[in-house]
C-alpha cells in the first residue's frame, strides 16, 4: 500500500522553483514574459513534484473531456469538396451539441499523418472517436485500439468480416440497395447494365459491386471499370466504358457524383439518358441529384441520420440505454431506398 | 518546501482499489468490460492517489500536445457551405502538416456553443489556437484570454480598435481593395455606384464599406444595401436595389458569392453585365468567379496563404525568428490586387 500524498499545490511549485506564485502560474498555464531560466526551474519543479494544473487534471482522474474525435480517413481536400462528409458531420454535430459535447475534427492531408492522429486519440483529449471513410489497409484501426477510447465506425470496416467481433458500426444497406438499383434496369428491359465501381479497397464500394454481381452474375467483365467516387472519376470510366462496350445501355454507378461526371461524357458522345443509356446513382445527394441532367434516378441512403446514430450509439456506450431500438454490439444496418427521377 | 513525492505507480493504484494491474489499467485507459463497482474503486483510488496516466501527464508538464485548434466562429454548416473557410483551412493544414501538429477543428452549431469551445481551449489539448471569422459581440476572444493559450486571428479583431495591443491577426487590405474596385467602377465611367455589404459586425465587412465610402463619400445611402457573404443574400439585396434605385449602373459586392447573387437577379430582370450593370467581387474565389454568367471581375485576396501565415506566425510563436519578415506583434495586413474580367 502507498500513502496517500496530498497532490502537490501550485504554492508548492513556485517555492521548490524558487520563484513567485505569478511566475509559477505564468508558466504552467502556458503564459509568455517569462525568461528562459526561469521556465526550466518552473518546469522542473513541476516535474519533480509531480503536480497537474488543476483542469486538465480533473478531466484525468474523471476521464470526461465531453468531447469526441470525428476522423475522416480522407485528405482535407477530399472532407471538404465531398458533401457526403459534410452530411454526415451535420447529424454528428447536432447529435453532440444536443449532449453538450465538443466535436473535434482530426484533420489530415492524407493517410501518412494518421500515426499523428492515433497520438491525439492516445493523449486523454477525447471521451471517443467517430471514424468514417476507412480503406482496407488503413493503420487507424490498429492506432485506435492502442489508444483504448469507445470507438464507433461509420461504414462496415474491413477488418472485421469474419471476426464478428465487438466493433460497433453504422452503415446502410449496401448490397441491398444496389441489387434494387441493377433490378430496376433489367426490369427496364437493359441488357448490357454496366457498374462503375467506388474506391474497392472501402466496404461500401464491395459491398455496391457485390449487389451488382448478384443480379449480373454472368455480366461481360469489361461492364466494371473503376471510379472513385469523384465526378472525374465518372467520367473516365464512362469514356472507358463507351470505348470497350459501346454498346452499353444502362449504368448503376457507385454514388450519384460518379454518375453525374458519367452524365456529362453521355452527354458530350450525343447519348440520350435514358433513352439509349439509363443511369443510377447511389446516395441521393441533393442537390446533386436533382441537378444533374436528367434529375437523377438513385438509391437512397439517409447520410445525416447515419451521422446522428453513429454519434448516439458512441455517447450511450454499448451498455447505456436504447429506448425503443436493440442495443447493438456490433453493426447497425440501415435500408436504402430506390428513388426514381428522369435517368431510369 | 514540500517533499518531493514520488508520482504514484498504477500498481499502487491496484493496490488501493484491490484490484489487479490489468483492470486498474483497463479502467484507466477507458477500456471497457469492467463492472461498475471495481470502476469506481479504481476511479476511487486514482482521485485519492493523484495518479496521472503517464502519456497524458507527460504533455501536460511539458505542455506540448503538438495540436492547433482551429476554431471558425460560423455554424458548421456555413463552415461547409462557404468555400473560402475550406480554404483557409487547406493552407492551415499544409503548414500543420508541415511541422508535423495535428489540425483539430472544433465545430459548433452556433454562437451557444462558444463556451464549450472555450472550455475545450482551457483544458489542455491544444498548443495555441487559430481563429477566425469572428463578430463583433462574440464571447470567444474573452474566453480565449482566460483560456491563456497562445492565438492567431485571422481577420483584425473588432475589439482590438486603438488599444494597438499583442493581438496577433492575419488580414488581407479590405478597405483599400475595396477602393481600388469602386475607383475602376468609377473610372469606367459609372455614377450610381451601389454596395452590397458583409455582415457589419465583421471588420472585414466594415472596412468594404469603409473602402466605397472612402471614394463615394457623397452618395445616395439607398446605394448601400446589407447583405451577409452568401449568394441569398446577395439576391435579395439586388431586388432591394432595383426596387429602391432601379437607375444603379454599378455594384461592388462584399465578396463573390453575393456578387454570384446580384448577377442572377440582374439576368432575371434583363439586365445586362456589364453593359447596363457593371459587377465586382471580392476574394476571387475559384471556380466561383470565372463561373459566373459572365465571369467575375473581382477583387483578389489570397485566402490559402492567409491561412498558411497564421499557422506559421502560431508555430513561431511571438519570439520565434522570422527570416526575410518582420516578427510582427500585432496585425499583418496583405495587399490585394484587382482582377479584371468581363463583368466590370
Amino acid at each position: 500500500m502507498t500513502e496517500t500524498a496530498p497532490r502537490p499545490t501550485l504554492e508548492a511549485v513556485a517555492a521548490r522553483a524558487g520563484v513567485s506564485r505569478a511566475t509559477a502560474s505564468r508558466v504552467v498555464n502556458g503564459g509568455d514574459g517569462v525568461r528562459e531560466p526561469l521556465v526550466e526551474r518552473v518546469r522542473r519543479a513541476v516535474d519533480e513534484l509531480g503536480y497537474v494544473p488543476n483542469q486538465a487534471a480533473r478531466s484525468l482522474v474523471t476521464k470526461r473531456h465531453d468531447a469526441v474525435a470525428v476522423v475522416v480517413a480522407e485528405p482535407e481536400t477530399r472532407v471538404f469538396a465531398d458533401p457526403f462528409f459534410a452530411l454526415q458531420l451535420r447529424g454528428i454535430s447536432k447529435e453532440l451539441t444536443a449532449h453538450d459535447n465538443q466535436l473535434v475534427l482530426l484533420l489530415t492531408e492524407g493517410r501518412d499523418d494518421h500515426a499523428r492522429v492515433g497520438r491525439y486519440l492516445a493523449g486523454g483529449h477525447v471521451d471517443g472517436a467517430l471514424v468514417f471513410s476507412l480503406h482496407l489497409d488503413d493503420p487507424l484501426p490498429g492506432l485506435i485500439r492502442r489508444a483504448g477510447i469507445p470507438t464507433v465506425f461509420g461504414g462496415r470496416p474491413g477488418w472485421s468480416d469474419g471476426d464478428g467481433g465487438d466493433v460497433v458500426y453504422v452503415d446502410s444497406d449496401n448490397r441491398g440497395g444496389a441489387r434494387d438499383a441493377v433490378r430496376h434496369l433489367v426490369a427496364l428491359g437493359r441488357t448490357r447494365v454496366a457498374h462503375i465501381t467506388g474506391p474497392l479497397d472501402q466496404t461500401s464500394a464491395a459491398d455496391r459491386l457485390d449487389g451488382y454481381r448478384d443480379v449480373m452474375a454472368d455480366a461481360d467483365p469489361r461492364l466494371v471499370v473503376p471510379g472513385d467516387f469523384t465526378p472525374a472519376g465518372g467520367e473516365r470510366a464512362m469514356r472507358e466504358l463507351l470505348d470497350h462496350r459501346p454498346d452499353v445501355d444502362a449504368v448503376f454507378a457507385a454514388n450519384d457524383l460518379t454518375a453525374a461526371g458519367a452524365l456529362r461524357v453521355l452527354r458530350e458522345h450525343g447519348r440520350r439518358v435514358p433513352e439509349d443509356v439509363a443511369v443510377i446513382g447511389f446516395d441521393d445527394m441533393l442537390p446533386v441529384a436533382e441537378q444533374t441532367d436528367p434529375p437523377l434516378t438513385t438509391v437512397r441512403q439517409d447520410i445525416e441520420e447515419m451521422g446522428r446514430l453513429m454519434a448516439r450509439l458512441l455517447l450511450r456506450g454499448p451498455d447505456g440505454p436504447h429506448p425503443g431500438e436493440q442495443a447493438p454490439r456490433s453493426g447497425v444496418v440501415l435500408p436504402t431506398t430506390l428513388v426514381r427521377r428522369a435517368s431510369a
